[in-house]
């Protein structure tokens, strides 16, 4: 499998500086088309759209979409000003996810040393993010190994924390991914995940294409399906982790998380150090995006619900660090349910 | 408002002897179509196909059913052992809900004494079950003002427990419909209850018929609208009740039974007593119907998953006892969260 849901296309571009290259998520499974962004408008567009999602993979489309800006600046002839405001149109195009912001910040600094430095910087930024996720999910592979004692897991995730949200690999599904070259995963529970469907349509499409057994669920079955003892642990991504190890994550995970403390599992939550905001001290003060309430109201064009019928539609929920056995990015494992938080320097367990 | 979810039709039929009308709830909200039924091929299709569903509006299918089978059987020239295994088959057309078995049972009796007298007696049980489901709501509209202490509710509800899902008026949704007539909804939030969406085509139809304000929200977003404090309680209807409270229903409930509990709200369940099964002890014996992946992979005939990636479609799940803080029939209320069990005889608190 060697698609990539971010990357720059050197070659390509209307005057082959190079251009950004996203898979549109939006069509998957069904349709595999690229969109070739070169202007800030259009990079907004794809990001509001969700053609391009996950917290990791909006870092990269943070750090190499001031490249884009930069690009079109010099062939629209924008001045500081304009470029600076352009930049911020990228670096808030969505409210939870830290790491857009974080990708730009990452870059940004490198503007007065030119376009190549700048670009430079975004691909590392891609490159970083992928030898992070390799390097959490070993991590994660072992704690949940060490934590369950079982030879073979059975795992139920929510949402899409795969190589699709991130620059390659996955977060979530890459520890999914890690623990099947193990050979240690039995089955995966993929909830839905509605309203956009991510964990059907995208995460389904990554785990037919390695051969990892699994079904899909509707979201309302994940607390049974813990319950019932169908599954070991449950492994998500997240969109913003707060110090004390709240965690923001697609509106469903907050569920999952009382779900499994009910019935003693481990809640895992797989994440790049990118995605930990040590500056939120806790949840309660991070902002929850509240998406159209058409996204629930209509399906494939079809309205489900009365016309007078209003969606509420808050995209993200926040998971109490209570509820959370372990956070794991690749500085290490914290296990806020036991006490810690992320402000401690995390230790990869002995 | 006027419709009614399933009705004998007394000059209906190819003969002019009545006919099984249903209101086809597989194509709401869009649509409005009646489907008159008089095989009892026909009948157990409509069954499965959730045409005619909810837990009271079985039982009444099942009472009248036996009027279908038996007008057929006399179109057909079935002798008795026939007809016994054709009533047997709308008996068990759906495993989970005992309202079906109930239902049948009721009138099943009766058949020595001819037609009219299995007539009868169906009718019989409609009229109880309206009759009912208006004094349960008034218990538990009662119970809940007491409760919460509150003039003016914000409701969250999950599936469909409305007049649709009974012969009238509704359990849930009629606690609803019957806190709006005393003025005392605030607002509801409606789950829309994936796969078959019966809370956005179903309840948000009842609601906005109504005029009570309402949003419709994905399954995922009720522990965050629970725990997030938009709502001061949960009610839902029931499909089988154990003697010690253990409620099997709409899978999903348990999810929203967890953040209530973790909330400190109540939730409650409004079911005609025809619901509770005392000859089972708790939830562990009851057979959870598992139904067509297809209905979780696909959406309006549109694959939404690969075509490798089976569905896992459980239709209910059993919330614990312990999660459950009251049952209200239309004998009483019992709390069995406080330790009270339905083999206790319920009585109306003073």
């Amino acid at each position: 499998m060697t698609e990539r849901a971010i990357e720059w296309v050197h070659d390509g571009g209307r005057d082959g500086r190079g251009v950004l290259r996203i898979l549109d998520q939006t069509v998957l499974p069904l349709t595999t088309t690229y969109l070739d962004l070169d202007t800030v408008d259009g990079l907004v567009e794809a990001i509001d759209a969700l053609a391009v999602r996950g917290a990791p993979a909006l870092g990269v489309a943070g750090a190499l979409g001031v490249v884009v800006a930069l690009d079109e600046g010099e062939r629209s002839g924008w001045d500081a000003a304009r470029l600076d405001r352009e930049i911020d149109r990228v670096r808030h195009a969505r409210p939870t996810a830290v790491n857009l912001a974080w990708g730009v910040d990452q870059v940004r600094g490198l503007l007065p040393q030119g376009r190549e430095a700048v670009l430079r910087a975004g691909l590392e930024v891609a490159a970083a993010d992928e030898a992070a996720n390799r390097e959490l999910s070993r991590l994660a592979a072992d704690w949940l190994l060490a934590r369950t004692g079982r030879d073979r897991l059975r795992v139920l995730t929510h949402c899409n924390a795969g190589l699709l949200a991130t620059s390659g690999w996955g977060t979530a599904l890459g520890v999914v991914r890690e623990l099947h070259e193990r050979g240690a995963v039995e089955f995966v529970y993929a909830d839905e995940t509605r309203p956009l469907l991510q964990g059907a349509r995208l995460t389904a499409w990554e785990l037919a294409a390695e051969g990892i057994p699994h079904a899909v669920q509707v979201d309302g079955a994940a607390a049974s399906t813990i319950l019932r003892g169908l599954v070991d642990c449950a492994v998500v991504g997240a969109d913003r982790i707060a110090a004390n190890g709240d965690v923001a994550n697609k509106i469903g995970t907050l569920g999952v998380a009382l779900a499994c403390h009910e019935a003693g599992i481990p809640l895992l939550v797989a994440a790049p150090w990118s995605t930990v905001d040590l500056a939120m001290a806790d949840g309660s003060g991070i902002e929850i995006e509240e998406r159209s309430g058409a996204e629930v109201t209509t399906w494939a064009g079809i309205r489900t619900t009365p016309e007078a019928t209003p969606g509420f539609n808050p995209a993200f929920d926040v998971t109490p660090a209570r509820f959370v056995a372990a956070v794991v990015t690749e500085r290490g494992v914290v296990e806020p349910s036991a006490g810690h938080t992320l402000a401690e320097d995390p230790s990869v367990p002995a």
